[in-house]
């Protein structure tokens, strides 16, 4: 008894097999039966796996189309080895998980830009956005662009601080941050950090291996004993990587009628669980559906 | 360098010394500097204290308000010892931890209404809200109540799934669960299960000691291993507790000038960090401010 509870995606999958036939098609199922050409590569050289000291392993996508400069200085960073032996130094609950802050003192490798402009938003011209159709309190227009949830005011879009994207951590204004320390969202989106920072990606996988970990004691979230300090193995890029060991991940296109059908599914859910759909439903509960390639 | 990033509350601590005095007030410094008036106790009859077997507290304020079944359920679970020696089950990633769903098969205890009515709503007269005053993408209105998170229609009035709200685990309609088995969010809040779930309180102090426990791997984010379940060595009512033993908190009134300005600064953030204030601000990150008793 109560196993259900409640269930973004698996619950409709459990279910569909006593569904009967007129129910229409839950997210899971929507995402399952989507066609080959609703889904996208990762590019392996946007393609982050970062591999930890608790043998837990986080794979990251890159938005070069949104922070050219920030996400050329990491890939730079990544392939001098910058990470490598780093550590995750912040975990602050329902907030960040924030690393790489060690080493501040190192100089940075070549190729790296030490103040980039701040690159927390882009022209609206030249890209796509499908709106999400609902309401946001943060901004006139929300949507998805590539396969990214964004936010828009018709002249300028930007990335939003969803669950799990990634950021570059920064000191105070008119620094931008160069790359060297990033961050991940664990917690209700702080949107409010939208167009404060400059958003680089997103994790596509292992996420847990960041979300679980025990909270900081110290301000902001910081460990204060260096032996919680959770250290970074290594970092690649997937293309720097043999092409036999390279992880392959999918997103789904958000151009799609799958992932519009997705949308509507989740906004409106009809999974015997539901007494009330929502009707509705906010950017950041709207992730993009990624996976490992088939 | 690097050490700030983005803070929600404590960098405005840090940096208030530094500020010019014609900064306007911080959330932290408007929360710090509020009255004795602008808070209420949380009534010792409402506050739950749960011991877990790792050494960790959570504290919980109840919501009798809402849900009066299930909470007097709840109680009556609590002082029956239902939930000792129980255990956290399912922690699934960006949504919920749930606890106490092992020995389902014992009977329920005296006084424990079996199947309660489905408390999801109630009448909207009768309590009052303070609008929050931006948009919402589920609800026509949000707002605040007696220091919960609220959304209503003008007819009905509901608790609403921000993180840290506990709610009770139930099986598929019309069951509404009995409040043998609860869960609380640790995501991007899942507003979708607004008016689907019972919510019957919220997380006070401790939620560290739930959302950084290790996801489960099976369906829904369950345990498969019944060694990862996380034993609950106790639950106790704070009233049933020796008074010298309670804890006490307090909960900031939700209609007082300070909420307001609270949420007023945390919607236009005037931190040196910030070069866009957003300008608005979504429920669930306006939490309302609790604290020990000082």
């Amino acid at each position: 008894m109560h196993r259900y509870l409640l269930t973004p995606l698996l619950a409709s999958v459990l279910l569909a097999a006593a569904s009967p036939p007129a129910t229409p098609a839950s997210p899971a199922e929507i995402v399952a039966r989507a066609p080959a050409a609703a889904w996208r590569a990762v590019d392996p050289d946007n393609l982050l796996v970062m591999d930890l000291a608790n043998g837990r392993h986080v794979a990251m996508e890159l938005a070069p189309g949104f922070a050219p400069v920030h996400v050329a200085n990491i890939k730079a960073l990544v392939r001098a080895h910058w990470f490598d032996g780093s550590a995750v130094v912040r975990v602050q609950d329902n907030y960040v998980v924030q690393w790489a802050a060690t080493g501040e003192s190192r100089p940075l490798p070549a190729g790296v830009v030490a103040h980039p402009h701040a690159e927390y938003d882009r022209p609206a011209a030249g890209l796509a956005v499908r709106p999400l159709g609902y309401r946001d309190a943060y901004a006139p227009q929300v949507g998805h662009a590539e396969g990214w949830p964004v936010a828009s005011d018709g002249r300028r879009t930007w990335l939003t601080h969803c669950y799990g994207m990634l950021g570059v951590g920064r000191d105070m204004a008119p620094d931008t941050g160069n790359g060297a320390e990033l961050y991940t969202v664990i917690g209700q989106a702080p949107r409010h950090l939208d167009r404060n920072v400059a958003l680089v990606g997103r994790i596509v996988d292992g996420i847990e291996g960041l979300t679980a970990l025990p909270r900081g004691t110290g301000d902001l979230g910081f460990y204060t004993d260096p032996k919680m300090d959770l250290t970074i193995s290594r970092v690649q890029l997937a293309s720097d990587m043999p092409i036999a060991d390279r992880p392959r991940y999918q997103v789904m296109r958000s151009e799609s009628p799958a992932f519009a059908a997705y949308v509507a599914a989740r906004a409106n859910r009809h999974d015997a669980f539901f007494v009330h759909p929502a009707g509705a439903i906010d950017l950041c509960n709207a992730p993009v559906p990624t996976r490992r390639a088939p």
